[in-house]
């Protein structure tokens, strides 16, 4: 591993990338076993540091941490605590203080897990930090596709949704791009970021012509708060341009592999007959997230893996 | 065990009670260890999925988990984020996705374990659900009952209190019903549930007879808020009719042993020089509630009981 | 150990103290290591009863358990659950009756981890009480002097800040006192208690005076919400009068070592310069709170060490 943290995929190497997502495929094997736990991490500290509400990410990697045997802290912090940036610094030097080996950061500004670095030593990982960079989302996602297809070189992959403010589909365009993919984004114009172009992918608001084109979609979860204030249409209206139905798919005979990192607006975003379906992989991102966490912690603490004991 | 899961005791066979209460008094034997620990189930995962607060219940599955080696991870969601049925079962089918192995789930509505089945695959153990059923309290309640006596058959116990709303005195009901317990209910007649001669079980408004005839009171928690709303009479009426108070008990005299599920109102449904009397086990229930749910977890979740090993 | 519980350090045993003190350094070893953890507490059940927030004392206390393996069970409680002593005592009996070897306890209310002595057996530690004592932060506090100089007795620490409303003082005072050190307490008059001669220490009111005396200064935390309210002045006066800065320290030709217990209002109490100065050893505290906290349960819950194990 070239870098020592993981705060974004861009300019992430390559053969990193490949490197968790094949130890990912090892971890993958230990959690279709009875006995799913390794003891690599043992002795290690982690830290969870969570300055937004999270479920689905925070378990993914508590299990991912307690399934390497490290000893894990989670550390719940309001937003309203943060308001000086000397009492956040404070905050992690105390920590890190402690001595800890890692720490798991999820934060609404962009940029707080880069800054984390510059006030400690420990390895950082970001889990999402605003509408910047969700790296290790994009990872379980080419991980996800990886498993699916075999390949992401030359892999034409649709983003559909509010791309503008989605760290996911941010983090996607990096790793997907850096691994030879072909990106396109889709959803309403006041959503697709004018930089768009700069970043190496294609822009197509016609939805249609995106399946025509694809080998899968990544449809991004859209914030109902944000209907109707001017950047957003109506949800039916949405529904109508954007949505991902079995009707619309009907219309176009090919496979198509459908994903969505969760949680679903069931009926906006996407149908649930589309979302319960064979095409879909939505559970497959979820044990993914398990095993590329585990694969990303384990590279990054440099713990070895030992084969079938517990 | 005759069942996958623990959602009730409704129709649960009465030796697979026998078997679980049997394995309690193996685990006591170990929580009286000055190290009170087992590695049955290192390497699985349970998670806490607690949709309602809970203090008790949660730190006695905690420690039953901790105790046999398992991983555990605790997930609290306010009822808010319940509203969707769909959200419920994404929410649900996405950490199954990560492969647990059980969920041990306190739910307000009635039968959300039951349905919680139908999108899972893990085990699930109702930790309570509504006014429905808490069968792991009524488990621990016979295992004290037995620890106590000797048996369960042909035991006598009241069960005084709010019957109409207690899941408790549910789970008890069936459980004890079961094991061939004789049970006669007394409280208020508006919390009575009208269908309480179906369960096969008496009704007696009269505390005093009740006393006379029972081997055991489980006294249930009266919920002040319910007071004075038409269904309860203010606490001191409450008191005079129904509270356990040494002076009542005095006018009997026979040996009578006192159970409370807890939280005590104490002054209300119980006095404290009853409460902290000897023919109270209100402090036994609650160490026989740790040796009970360790029994539960290791018998459905399969561990293999290791004797002295740490 | 001649006590059970760590409720205090008035009246605490000086070789006690040294013993802790000594134990505490051997920890600091292992945190040095890869492998920050030893098995001496495996087994044993600690449950962190926090009914007031804490972030850095928590964690401190949860990392120190974990290193030393032991199984830890937190519990939160709103001040709002506490309005009956009643519920407090079956609260804690009833976690007691789970079978818990000790309990870690932070209140808002003076005494109540001594209150919680007469109705558990379990070890008690106390992890801040209201304005009383907060024993664990002072033995911190001198390992981190040990450390730093080699010995307690007939160090010269002051004290700065607002003594009055200080636990952390209040055990510094009698911690210190009892190894031999000399004290003084400096702060806003109204902010010095008055039965400070009967501690056994001085005051001055001079902090350049303080400053040109002492070995060592112990920087308080103001709490903002007191200023203006008579007690404190404005936040500028009291920087004038008390706050430790660079300019201040400069007028004086010495060594001077400068603690602080955190969290720091850094430009009020002590400026950023010298809290991140040579001279500062406040992230060593921490580190040593880690170690500390090892080295008080370990010797309370009598595990015994293994060297090199992991």
């Amino acid at each position: 591993m070239q870098h020592k943290h993981l705060l974004g995929l861009e300019n992430y190497p390559a053969e990193d990338i490949q490197t968790i997502i094949d130890t990912a495929f090892s971890f993958r094997e230990i959690l279709d076993r009875p006995i799913k736990k390794v003891p690599s991490l043992q002795g290690k500290t982690i830290v969870n540091l969570f300055f937004e509400n999270s479920t689905r990410t925070r378990i993914s990697f508590e299990l991912a941490q307690k399934r390497l045997s490290a000893d894990t802290v989670n550390f719940s912090a309001s937003s309203s605590s943060l308001q000086k940036g000397e009492t956040f610094k404070d905050t992690v030097q105390n920590i890190e203080a402690m001595k800890i080996d890692a720490v798991v950061m999820r934060h609404p500004a962009p940029g707080a897990p880069l800054h984390l670095t510059e006030h400690i030593d420990s390895i950082v990982i970001n889990a999402g930090d605003g509408t910047h960079e969700h790296p290790t989302q994009a990872i379980l996602d080419m991980t996800s596709l990886y498993e699916k297809f075999g390949y992401l070189k030359g892999l034409k992959i649709g983003i559909v949704g509010d791309i503008f403010h989605s760290r996911v589909a941010l983090s996607n365009i990096h790793g997907l791009k850096t691994m030879g993919a072909e990106v396109t984004l889709c959803g309403p114009a006041t959503l697709i970021p004018p930089y768009a172009e700069e970043l190496g992918v294609n822009v197509n608001y016609n939805l249609d012509e995106v399946i025509e084109w694809a080998d899968a979609l990544n449809v991004l979860r859209i914030q109902r708060e944000r209907m109707g204030g001017g950047l957003l249409p109506s949800v039916r209206e949405y529904r109508n341009l954007f949505g991902i139905t079995p009707e619309r798919l009907a219309n176009h005979k090919k496979e198509l592999v459908i994903m969505h990192p969760g949680p679903m607006n069931r009926g906006v975003e996407i149908d649930s007959a589309v979302a319960d379906s064979n095409q879909a992989i939505i559970l497959d991102q979820v044990l993914n997230g398990v095993a590329s966490r585990m694969a990303i912690l384990y590279l990054l603490l440099g713990g070895k893996y030992e084969e079938g004991k517990n």
